[in-house]
């Protein structure tokens, strides 16, 4: 948990939007992907999502300076069948391109019913949730998919072959927030491991091999992450893993998994060509709005009212983010201390001002 | 393992389509809901599913003598939006109105690149694979959805809730047969705990509740499955199961987990209204056939080419159903001797003739 009842430092979404979006121009990108990234990212953090939020800032400066992000891309979109659009993103930020596809998704969702659109050339994108939500609070119901760099053990392997590969999925709810999924296919995200290390603690069984392939408890021999579904049941998150690469590889014509130029790599003036994959939904084509939204409302209330283990409660997807959201937005996004320093070192460097902070109460 | 060095009582696929064919006219069953029922049975017991597979028959004749299901439905297909298909089952076998949806989400992705087709009023559609499957061989990459009544937890909760909601995807592999994900979101299918109680083995840690929603061992008090994830990252095959209730419940306005009348349940006259959701897409409609394929095989070869844990192998999905199916093609799908007693009160009862058995080698 970030939060606790120490004071510590925090800074509204606008401030953090403001910063993130300053940061990137100074750094060479373009106002409208500078825009998009903003809004992924702060978003990302408003919403409790850390591992994709803010904390991605210094990365993409890197990235973009070093050329393996093209700043200033010239987005190509294509509608090569009445209900699919193809975005090329000329090598620049994956969320100004996956924005954009999902304009496009949902400009023909809204008369074919659904629509597909996949992301050519691309980038990290941030959290797929961004850009299903994007599309849930238009009133369509999406999908988004990813793959990346080889981090996760295929089932029965023992060296890492798929990313992480996120699958996120939204859907409009009237009257409230919509219902957010957004997962990784591993079974914890990899920063997960890095938090382990900074604090010095162990790893749970069942969740990482070391280089050899061998269970390991100790975060810095943490070489691979096991898919969900740990050991024993593992080939269902590695066959999602699988599934993901089909969409965002196979189906986009980019490298695949372990084909792709590590996120990490010190290589960062080569373009990665990583894809990804939208299915936007009108949910009017299949149901009047009426039914549909009375569905959703009985299917949430039931879940939520399940039977609970003690001192827990059963959410539905995205309570948990809205939540946070809710928090954060009255009392501010936590900032690290480590995040604070790099946020310094890299405002010095650009000539920026840093983020206005505010003291979390 | 079912396979094992002992002669077992073994049928050929074509006497296993010709006696559940001949069963299901025989208890009242038109001709093409029975031929769609026994390719989806006799196809699901060839590739080693045999959870969905002939076992099933008794259950669909009892269900059809009883009303629960339409015999002779028929079938009413819209096209409400230009990418957009609703098959109404009338209650029908839900095998029937399912590859009925396909046809026509190949049908509609062949000129529009994606398709969505809902199933309404339909009923237990035995392997979620068969029909995602029937799309690849077309050329297609498929994926399909369906839920089912409450035997599963949602994450934090004590009482099942969701079903064991399958989610299946099929694409096209040249040269090979398709690349085939067909899982359950629960941790195990619930049959599996009915094969401890036959064995008279313990469940495994972490798999199944009692009635009070504690963990046990025990296979006679297992009383609801974990979902994927299992009690630690449950959040994600809760999530799953969640999003397949908007797309199979939500989007069609058909009742969800909860509400639906139980499978096992004694009413056998009341239909229970299931819904089902299909994504159809059309793969040249992304990228020329010959990237497709490129793509295709590149990734499939590496991840098989994934060094691996002692005594196994990487796998592609679908590659064990695809040994499993040469095994049983060449030596006979087996016959289990309970499921062999309940073939021969069948026959008996409707006056038909039991399956010709080989004898597996």
């Amino acid at each position: 948990m970030l939060e606790t009842n120490e004071v510590e430092l925090c800074a509204r979404y606008d401030a953090l939007i403001h910063f993130v979006e300053s940061a990137l121009l100074a750094a060479g990108a373009a106002e409208d992907p500078a825009q998009s990234v903003a809004r992924a990212l702060a978003g990302a953090s408003l919403r409790g999502v850390d591992s994709h939020g803010v904390r991605l800032l210094p990365h993409y400066c890197r990235v973009v300076q070093g050329g393996r992000i093209n700043g200033a891309p010239r987005l190509s979109i294509e509608r090569p069948s009445p209900a699919v659009a193809v975005v090329d993103a000329d090598n620049g930020f994956g969320h100004h391109a996956s924005y954009a596809a999902i304009t496009e998704g949902v400009d023909l969702a809204r008369t074919n019913g659904i629509a597909a659109v996949s992301v050519i050339n691309s980038s990290h994108f941030g959290a797929a949730g961004c850009y299903v939500l994007e599309a849930a609070e238009q009133g369509f119901v999406a999908l988004g998919f990813s793959n990346s760099d080889s981090l996760v053990l295929p089932h029965d392997g023992t060296q890492p072959f798929h990313g992480t590969n996120p699958l996120a999925f939204a859907a409009p709810v009237m009257g409230e927030r919509p219902f957010l999924l957004d997962m990784a296919t591993s079974i914890v995200p990899w920063n997960r491991i890095q938090d382990y290390r900074t604090k010095g603690l162990k790893v749970p069984e069942d969740t990482g091999v070391d280089a050899m392939g061998q269970m390991t408890t100790d975060p810095e021999k943490v070489h691979a992450l096991l898919p969900v579904g740990a050991l024993q049941h593992g080939y269902k998150g590695a066959g999602l893993a699988s599934m993901l690469e089909v969409f965002s590889a196979v189906l986009t014509g980019m490298p695949h998994c372990s084909q792709l130029l590590s996120m990490a790599s010190g290589d960062i003036s080569t373009p990665r060509h990583l894809g990804h994959f939208f299915i936007v939904i009108n949910p009017s084509a299949f149901v009047p709005k009426p039914i549909y939204d009375i569905g959703m409302a009985a299917y949430l209330a039931d879940l939520r009212a399940s039977p609970a283990r003690a001192n827990s409660k059963v959410m539905a997807p995205g309570d948990r983010e809205w939540q946070r959201s809710d928090d954060r937005s009255e009392n501010g996004i936590p900032v690290s201390p480590g995040l604070n320093l790099e946020f310094k070192t890299l405002a010095h460097a650009l000539g920026i001002a840093c983020p206005d902070y505010i003291q979390r109460r």
